[in-house]
């Protein structure tokens, strides 16, 4: 069964100076396990070694209107989306440049939209890819996604170090824009538009949402 | 390693007349796993039983305010909070009362709020019951935390049925506040606030949060 239970963090997060692990005040963790490194092959089994670690983690919520200003700053350093997906991501030290492929394919495939049937007697869901109507992303690093709680206390062992993830957040944001393009072009007229906040800014989030409806996706 | 993985469910979600698995919308869940019944005793071996399946799924999001308008209602249908926590919470099958206590517990323990320190160089993390300022909470029922992603569709095969997962509610709203009424007496003057949306209504949620901050709790 699905799990997403506090295990395999060890110790707290570094305090933050700037803003208690809001949307990007990600921290630079330190070696934490480094005196703890297996024997390897001291001990050898019979099943395969398989990492089960998850590499990133989403939680998406739809909304009909949000604005990120990202550090507070002039209005350029303000963006809005409409009708869409809010999409928090937080890449985990298992990330690769794969799980950045995974993720952009996912938010196009994964049945997340939703229309009302012709009949108006229920709602079917769309994915992304096949939305008709215009569709926006606001995507907004989150490295809080990362915590697990032990005793009292979240802890984040699991984040990747903020290097590789500002990288894999930065590829996201162009290989989604670039994905959003090509999608966009098999409905003429149909506008996909991808926003996204600033690695590491503090960032204020309005947002108004018609369900509401939050998902989680780890993978 | 801590897993979300879409595992453990394996049908749709039935369809939604009222609003895509929107705060509240929550299905009636047919019997699916009749057939699968295991054949108890059948196969014994040498590991305990333990039930590794989850019990509930919180996302929680800090605010600095938050309204929640139930069924595009006249206005006593709207509840609205000031600083404090937006908890988004779903109740799957093996939830019990014992989930609500652990639930009440836990938001009240962990350490999810941040004050600033007195030389404002970081922030520390506090707990509900130890915050020393007014704080709010705003508590959304939202089933559609409880969906996995299998190919391309969500499926809520772990949601606890509706007659439960009502009572659960209800039950968990009313602990939050008698706990919040408590723990409010510790600091004089502090005021614990418990507001919560409707079970089974639609409800628009709008909020502002400055980080954002997100996390997600299941246990």
């Amino acid at each position: 069964m699905s799990q997403a239970t506090p295990q395999g963090v060890e110790a707290s997060m570094p305090q933050q100076a700037e803003g208690c692990l809001g949307a990007s005040d990600l921290p630079t963790l330190k070696a934490t396990n480094g005196g703890k490194k297996k024997a390897e092959g001291s001990a050898k089994t019979k099943s395969p070694k398989v990492s089960t670690a998850s590499a990133a983690r989403l939680v998406i919520q739809r909304v009909e209107t949000a604005i990120l200003v990202i550090d507070a700053g002039p209005p350029e350093q303000q963006v809005s989306i409409g009708a869409g997906l809010v999409v928090y991501v937080c890449f985990l030290k298992e990330a690769s440049v794969g799980t950045v492929a995974e993720l952009v394919d996912l938010l196009f495939r994964a049945d997340l939209l939703c229309l009302p049937n012709e009949d108006g007697s229920a709602n079917r869901k769309v994915c992304l890819a096949q939305f008709p109507q215009d569709v926006d992303l606001l995507v907004v690093p989150q490295a809080s996604l990362a915590g697990r709680l032990k005793a009292n206390a979240l802890q984040f062992h699991s984040l990747a170090p903020k290097p590789e993830a500002q990288e894999l957040y930065r590829r996201f944001i162009e290989d989604l824009r670039a994905k959003a393009q090509a999608e966009a072009a098999r409905v003429p007229g149909r506008k996909l538009r991808v926003e996204a906040g600033v690695y590491g800014n503090l960032q204020r989030l309005t947002f108004s949402s018609p369900g509401p409806f939050t998902t989680c996706i780890e993978i």
